[in-house]
């Protein structure tokens, strides 16, 4: 008898008719001997439904009172879910994030989980019940609620799965696995049958949505092995599991994109040291994430540096960044939110050189023109030109996927 | 400087429009000098979407999940608001259940409070926020969610008021107060300025929908004053406080009515000892309230009884009943549910004695056939024919409200 936790988004949960659908498939589950935790994000669309609402009453609206008004996305779900799975005759019982014991920390709209106080769920486990927990929502020490930000039930599930000690978790989407890349651009994607937890950290960084990073980290650290699939099939997903040998031998294992990051240039820094903890300092206090970071050979004692952030925290980061330079007597500040990331990842990159010249010569040969370079071990990023974004992954897709190998 | 509970019901904060506005008034008061505690109900509609839901899913809801279904409208609007009160630059915060600690019994769908530890909430009001709580929800002492039933927000409010010894508790509604008679039947109908807690239990026992009723006992057990009043104007409503001896000159307060109960009369019935229990039992036991009961005197061995049920639940009373009646031989079994209860409640009837007599002379002359009586020592009601029910408000309002004290 194994351990299950399931993972359902919003599409796989979005009308009645499909949660009847998901119920059926977690009391197959459960008939088959496994006890099981069904982790359950908001209904499709509710979710920005209530974002909405939050931005009509405020144009910036309190975190806190935001976290409450989100969090009741999921509780709905779970109750739906619940009330589906006992229709069917099966004990089943829902949990919001302050009776699972979710604890995280303070950061609202992006709390991490800081533990799982699972006394309750395993005593529901031992009592026959199907448990169903209400994904992306936590408590802090003082019982307010949190939310762990978009794709948070993800992580919501993996760390149920990792405070359960589950056999796997097991997420379910409205796609068939992780892809080598968007197949809405290029018609030639294919489906992974496995891919190792740091490639998929990697092209969750660089955009793939399937899986929230957080959830990835968290896996890996805890060695979850989780396995991706659709809802609407029986079909094998992608599992992401701890890389074993036979990975090296994949040079790339996926392309990934992400247009949702704008760059800022900060011109003519005085080249000394401690400015960029001061020029960064401000920006992550803001709770923004910073991307990227570029700084170009200085000659006449200045030095230019570029950096990402999200786009729809780039005002923010601008008018942080225009208060720091005026200090610090920068030369200027530009802003580009025109702009897109495409990477490659693969743990091969790790045992082959010339990875990085050959993607400079696919884009060079397409005449598309790189404004960013980064690279970690097993991940090569560049960041274009928006408007040539859809073609330069298709070309990297063509000559390091398809045509896999040959270097 | 005072401490006040405002409830605001679900068309007081039925869009965002209307929060915004309440948010207003919560500011007000609080500028005022005052401390503020906010109830709130769902938006508007909210919970009929949100019972419909639990019907698609399943015909008969578990009732645990279909509370913490519910309780998600609660927790949008106490969110909303406080989002609106913040985004007015004054410090607000919601509190659900299980932060205001508002402790039931486990009687889902129709939990009653049982306690409610305010530390959280006082401590709060002394870091000068406003405290904006949910409505309608509990949590029992296992931390399952509950809810208090259809207005229960109403409760949610008085209890509120009684733990804080608040100096009153305000009822913002949709109406102007308590009018001695629906203004949609009798245009002459007019608002009560004060009304005891003693006649406004039996004017909400007999139709009035303005407070839920077990609303109001908690305020008279508590003696909390309620203010209820209209959230679109600043007038002054109808207080809802303990009798004085001003309140007995005034025969009658209010004609009330009720459409919701259908009849249902036994014919022929043994009379011996032990019949009734017999014949009520398996309808208690099937959670139907019976409101009126009538037997009439035996002569042949045998006798009549009629009772009423609300008409949601008279067909499974019946099909009970039914049942009974075979068991225990009785003639058989009629039912009407077209009938209405029409009621007159003043606490001048205690020390006026012949008002009973009118009322039956003012329905004669007029040809109002009565069917049943129910008397308690301030409220006389009638059954009548449900077509008749209209003329009869109109003419008993003429004869004890308009005219009022002349019997």
């Amino acid at each position: 008898m194994a351990l299950i936790v399931q993972k359902y988004g919003g599409t796989s949960v979005g009308s009645i008719e499909r949660i009847k659908h998901v119920a059926r498939k977690v009391a197959e589950a459960k008939k088959q001997g496994n006890d099981v935790v069904v982790v359950v994000s908001a209904m499709a669309g509710e979710t920005n439904r209530l974002v909405a609402l939050a931005q009509q009453v405020s144009e910036s609206p309190d975190e806190r009172e935001r976290d409450v008004l989100l969090a009741s996305g999921e509780q709905v779900s779970s109750a739906l879910l619940s009330l589906a799975i006992k229709d069917l005759g099966c004990p089943a019982r829902s949990f919001l994030a302050h009776q699972a014991r979710i604890e995280t920390d303070k950061a609202y709209g992006k709390a991490r989980i800081k533990s799982i106080d699972s006394t309750r769920i395993k005593r529901a486990l031992r009592d026959g019940e199907i448990v169903v927990v209400a994904g992306f929502q936590g408590v802090d020490e003082e019982e307010n609620i949190t939310t762990l930000g978009r794709g948070g039930s993800d992580t919501s599930a993996v760390a149920m799965a990792a405070a359960l000690k589950a056999n796997v978790c097991e997420i379910y989407t409205d796609v068939e696995g992780v892809f080598t890349t968007d197949p809405s651009i290029c018609p030639k994607a294919r489906k992974l049958d496995r891919i190792s937890f740091e490639e998929m950290i990697e092209m969750a960084s660089t955009g793939a949505r399937v899986l929230q990073i957080g959830s990835v980290e968290l896996a890996m650290k805890f060695a979850v092995p989780v396995h991706v699939r659709s809802s609407f099939t029986d079909l094998e997903g992608t599992w992401v599991v701890e890389e074993d040998e036979s990975m090296d031998e994949v040079l790339v294992s996926g392309v990934t994109y992400d247009k949702n990051e704008a760059k800022i240039t900060l011109l003519k820094v005085p080249d000394r040291p401690g400015l960029a903890a001061q020029i960064f300092s401000p920006i992550s206090g803001a709770n923004i994430v910073v991307d990227m970071i570029i700084q170009n050979a200085s000659e006449d004692g200045t030095t230019d540096l570029t950096f990402t952030v999200p786009k729809a925290d780039y005002k923010k980061a601008l008018s942080l960044v225009e208060k720091t330079a005026s200090v610090i007597q920068a030369g200027g500040v530009r802003v580009d939110p025109g702009i897109a990331k495409v990477s490659i990842v693969g743990v091969g990159m790790r045992t082959h050189a010339g990875v990085a010249a050959k993607m400079f010569q696919v884009l060079a040969r397409e005449e598309i023109n790189i404004q960013m370079i980064s690279t970690s071990e097993i991940k090569i990023s560049v960041v274009i030109d928006e408007k040539e974004m859809e073609h330069a992954v298709r070309v990297l897709h063509e000559a390091f996927v398809e045509k896999q190998g040959n270097l």
